[in-house]
């Protein structure tokens, strides 16, 4: 491992998006998502399921307040486990003030709200926002335990079980997002109010979990506390938090198993049978340094793989960034779709076996790819290697984007790769498949999710170390590093050229790397005067950077027929349609229903397939490029039976129109294919 | 609607099957199926979930004799929802002896394997199997209520709640297999003992349900009932069962819905919310008059429409013969598998929605399969059509006889067309597709099923009219009608060649006639001499009939590529290989792993499929026909990465050996394919 290479994000203060992709994308997040977002926390988003977030935290401050003001005559509340869900009013106005209800995670929505509050802060001034923040924040400040402790379903409920079931109660990934939160506010804002309350809410777990005798040795159910803690070392400094952290993924899959201990003490004292679950869902069936192979669910798997590269980097522990590489080979070489989503099988929304990706059936939740990313960035903090920044790229571009609608206000928690409405209204096996995206989602990790992502897509396009500012992802902005302003001007995704200009009043000794996209044969990053070194896919320019030194990104860019491994099977005898990093679809909206009858024809297709520029206005209010393709479509023969004999199939000409997967179901309901078939 | 060509099953003490396949496979039933059930009913099989059944009835006999025995000082149980399923002890020999256990249709067990009996026994006498039997029987008398009702799990659990859940507790289900198995002893044996328990119960079913005031307006959750009860009519000749049957039909659906009614009144009683069901899975979503489509559980709507063809046919009504006719086409054009397997999801184990038909999840259970087989065979009781024929011998030949092993040992309760074994291990949503047959299940309706329907395949080959033979299905054997037999010999199903011999002491003027099979080009059958009509695929030979006359069998057999309507998503570009009535499928034992590389070449195909005649212990012990194919196989690229760019794909030549579907997976586990790629 060579610390040399090591680098981190950008601080968001320090970058620009201006592009008008991009920019769009998170001007959605900031006029759209955000406040739709506030008033889903408050359950007034009519259609949709309650989150009971905030009620939830106004039920564990006024029982805070009553014990403040009871002092050593309050009785707390005993836990039940019979009422881990309490029985929900039909409408939330109705609802009791000191009952918790919903999901046992439902903190979580505040803190992923915060966080992408806090980046959009950090790059757009917002008092009112800023505001509304802070009147949050108090909120949960005043739900906080005089022990740090903070989990709203264990205060209203009966702390006297707290930490009980970390297998499946959440406690410690609430903990894992207030800390992601505190940071990107403290990052975003200087304020430090919630970040103390994470601290201490940390301190308290540090002081109750770890290998030292009398403390527990458990470790989160659902990773993100892992990363978070490491994060929250790198903000304060506090060793401490570092070997939480660590001692969580070593922990994790060590004999006995952990989940199985505190599911045997949990059915003794309920006085209940105990039923061993399959730990591997939680990645917890063997330590994290032996695994080989991704499996369980998706989300989780991302997240603990995010945080144990961030410990390989920060303890430069090979045989911890060996696993990193080897379950990161596992997930982009025998378990990603085209997409960049994860996750083949709605069973545990989790990862199946190698090479087992359905489209119609796919999972591929939003959160998945967005934890592809996270992963992918932390291995490009460690190592910069173009495969890592492709993937990072597909994911968000594609499947990350493909979760919100156009207008921000509906959102895909599943993102399949071919869907038949039919299917979906009728079969069962496909209830967790969409055809349209949804308003808000009970279980709401996606759609916040998404906004954090997208307002902090800054933090993923730019790493930097010492001596060395490194660009991954084509965003058009600046960026600032040392003494000096990068200008990128792009024509991403739909053009692979652009430039990048230095502004610089003084010239500045430095290197400069930019990513050498995977998609585009003969890519060609140029500058001269300056040294420059193609390593592992990046091209470094070094030398004294000058105002007015023009960088010359030339990434040409053409339609691209990919095709899959033939071990997965649902791919065999179809190819895919993609361009730059958009991965291409066909929509019932410009090919007709039945697309499974389209052909397209690989030897007609090279230079025929044309570029249409579209206006605003035909696919929401993104401007898109379209490819056409000369294609064919099987002529279906008349008669009412089922099975005849096979005859030479016909095919008529009919040009294909394919959208980008991101802009799909933006047009009402109807049927989508990435995987054309071929012949 | 035209009596005169109605016929009904000839007698099975009139029909010897002799030809080796059929004979093969009804002595396989008799000398492993049916003593292997027998032990399965009394939960001695080792490694197998018990069956309960023996024990239950013991159960409910003991109770019998102390109601007996205490007179007016006998308590009754009381019945308590909450234990209406009992824990099961871990080994059945510590089972309590007064304690029901399994399933509330557990004692349908009893009446499939009496049902299969009383075949076997018309057939085949066999004294000690029948003093089984007899023992068997009485048992069950001892455990009937003096009222006559018999259901072990309410007479055990508590009579007072007798016929208060009618949608999921399939009492009137257990009733119609015990007038099945009771009507089938009684024509097997003449023993009457178990038809008088069958009728006591009919009657009080009769006495409680039925259109007039305080009567119960119910019918059953799983039909049955209604087909059985109508054959309790036709060898009875009491007008009530054919009345009663005919009442749960047409009340069924109607509105309001008893099934919601009764649940409403269940959900107030236990203080429960009530929750309404999706009654489509029941086949009760609308009445049965007005029902377009097949829907719902696969078993079910195969009985129900197999009773509602009974009824059109014995009261002439030509309603409910139109939606006889509506539902059969709905089945056969839209939701059958080419082996003649309905019920496309595990989903409700039920029809999907049309043309969806996926081969690796289908669910295609046995037995719905011979619903399916009972339903054609009461379509041709009322007009002679080849295309039920047709289909009942597709369903026969493949799913029927797949369902089974060829050691009849072990069973499939599903039977997928598309096997991966290493998806059923890993992937959930295979739970329910095994790749190998299991020895017995916890809910096993398929093995006796199969059982029953093998060891009365004569009636389905063969229906009378009083003028008229219909021979359906040609097995080799004789069949005696009016004053002459009618001798069969074939080389079904490996040839279509045969010939039918006349035996008659005198000329007997009567109409012999033949079904023209669908699968054959060019089918003949000729009689010198004869008047011969051909009519909606059957040809009808009429005339005087002497000893030796010889009606020769001409039904040219080829194997044929076959392809699916093109809405069938999963099987485009596809085909798949049948030859007579058997379908095809390639083995990994044949043919090595990953078959989706196989590719059939059509335009190769033709002449040059060879027929090879497999020895004994090839696979299993049956004789079978093998084709082998010319094919390819796709050449896998080499590399890491799961997608690249487009080439032509490149395959190598591969001769592929295909072998009958029901003969797979006698040679352990490995992949299966019934539809292969041609392109």
């Amino acid at each position: 491992m060579d610390k040399r290479s090591f680098s981190t994000p950008v601080d968001l203060h320090d970058i620009a998006v201006t592009d008008s992709f991009w920019r769009q994308e998170m001007e959605l997040v900031r006029q759209a998502v955000i406040p739709y977002q506030w008033e889903a926390l408050n359950d007034r988003v009519e259609g949709a399921a309650p989150s009971w977030c905030l009620h939830n935290f106004r039920a564990a401050a006024k029982l805070m307040r009553r014990k403040k003001a009871e002092g050593a005559a309050f009785k707390p509340p005993v836990y039940d486990p019979s009422r881990r869900f309490n029985a929900l009013p039909a409408d939330p106005s109705q609802a009791d003030e000191d009952t918790f209800y919903g999901y046992v995670f439902q903190d979580s929505d505040f803190s992923k709200w915060i966080e992408a509050v806090g980046y959009s802060l950090a790059q757009h001034p917002d008092p009112a926002l800023e505001a509304l923040a802070d009147g949050a924040i108090d909120l949960v400040c005043a739900a906080q335990d005089d022990t740090g402790y903070l989990d709203t379903h264990y205060i209203v409920n009966g702390m006297d079980q707290a930490f009980t079931n970390l297998k499946d109660n959440h406690e410690l990934y609430c903990l894992g997002h207030l800390v992601e939160a505190a940071v990107s506010y403290y990052q975003g804002t200087g304020k430090d109010k919630l970040l103390k309350a994470a601290c201490r809410f940390a301190d308290y777990v540090d002081e109750r979990f770890g290998p030292e005798e009398g403390k527990m040795r458990g470790y989160p159910g659902h990773e993100i506390t892992e990363m978070a803690l490491l994060r929250l070392y790198e903000v304060t400094g506090e060793e401490k938090y570092r070997r939480l952290a660590c001692f969580f993924l070593d922990e994790r899959g060590a004999t006995p198993n952990y989940f199985e201990l505190e599911g045997r003490r949990r059915a003794e004292r309920e006085g209940k049978p105990f039923k061993p679950a399959d730990y591997s869902y939680y990645q917890a069936h063997k330590p994290v340094r032996e695994q080989e192979e991704i499996v369980g669910h998706a989300v989780r798997a991302m997240y603990l793989c995010s945080g144990m590269a961030d410990a390989a980097r920060l303890n430069r522990d090979e045989a911890l960034l060996d696993a990193c590489r080897r379950l990161w080979r596992s997930t982009v070489r025998e378990k990603m779709y085209i997409t960049g989503g994860v996750g083949g099988t709605a069973h545990g929304e989790a990862f199946s076996f190698p090479f087992d990706l359905p489209n119609g059936l796919a999972y591929s939740e939003s959160c998945a790819a967005i934890g592809l990313a996270f992963f992918a960035r932390r291995m490009l903090e460690i190592e910069p290697k173009a495969e890592y920044g492709d993937v990072m790229e597909l994911a968000l571009y594609n499947t990350v984007l493909a979760g919100m609608a156009l207008d921000g206000k509906s959102f895909f928690y599943v993102n399949p790769l071919s869907v038949n409405p039919e299917a979906c209204r009728r079969d069962a096996r496909f209830e967790h498949v969409k055809p349209v995206r949804q308003k808000w989602f009970g279980c709401a990790c996606c759609p916040p999710n998404i906004a954090r992502i997208v307002s902090s897509v800054g933090a993923y396009a730019w790493t930097r170390s010492d001596t060395t500012l490194y660009t991954h992802l084509y965003l058009g902005g600046s960026v600032r590093f040392k003494g000096l302003a990068l200008e990128l001007t792009t024509g991403m995704p739909w053009s692979g050229d652009g430039k990048a200009v230095v502004h610089a009043e003084a010239p500045i000794s430095c290197t400069l790397a930019f990513r050498l996209p995977g998609w585009s044969d003969g890519a060609q990053v140029a500058c001269p005067g300056k040294q420059t070194e193609i390593r592992n896919g990046y091209c470094y320019l070094s030398g004294a950077w000058r105002e007015g030194d023009e960088i010359a990104l030339r990434f040409p860019m053409r339609a691209r027929l990919r095709v899959a491994d033939a071990r997965v099977r649902e791919d065999a005898g179809k190819a895919a349609l993609t361009r730059g990093p958009i991965v291409y679809c066909l929509e019932q909206a410009d090919n007709g229903p039945d697309l499974h009858l389209a052909r397209l024809s690989p030897e007609a297709l090279g230079a025929a397939c044309e570029h249409v520029e579209v206006l605003d206005g035909k696919i929401g209010g993104h401007p898109v490029k379209l490819l056409r393709a000369p294609g064919k479509r099987l002529v279906q023969k008349e008669g009412g039976a089922l099975y005849t004999d096979y005859e030479a199939p016909v095919f008529r000409d009919a040009a294909l129109t394919f959208i980008p997967y991101f802009t799909w179901a933006n047009r009402g309901e109807g049927e989508m294919d990435v995987w054309v078939r071929t012949v």
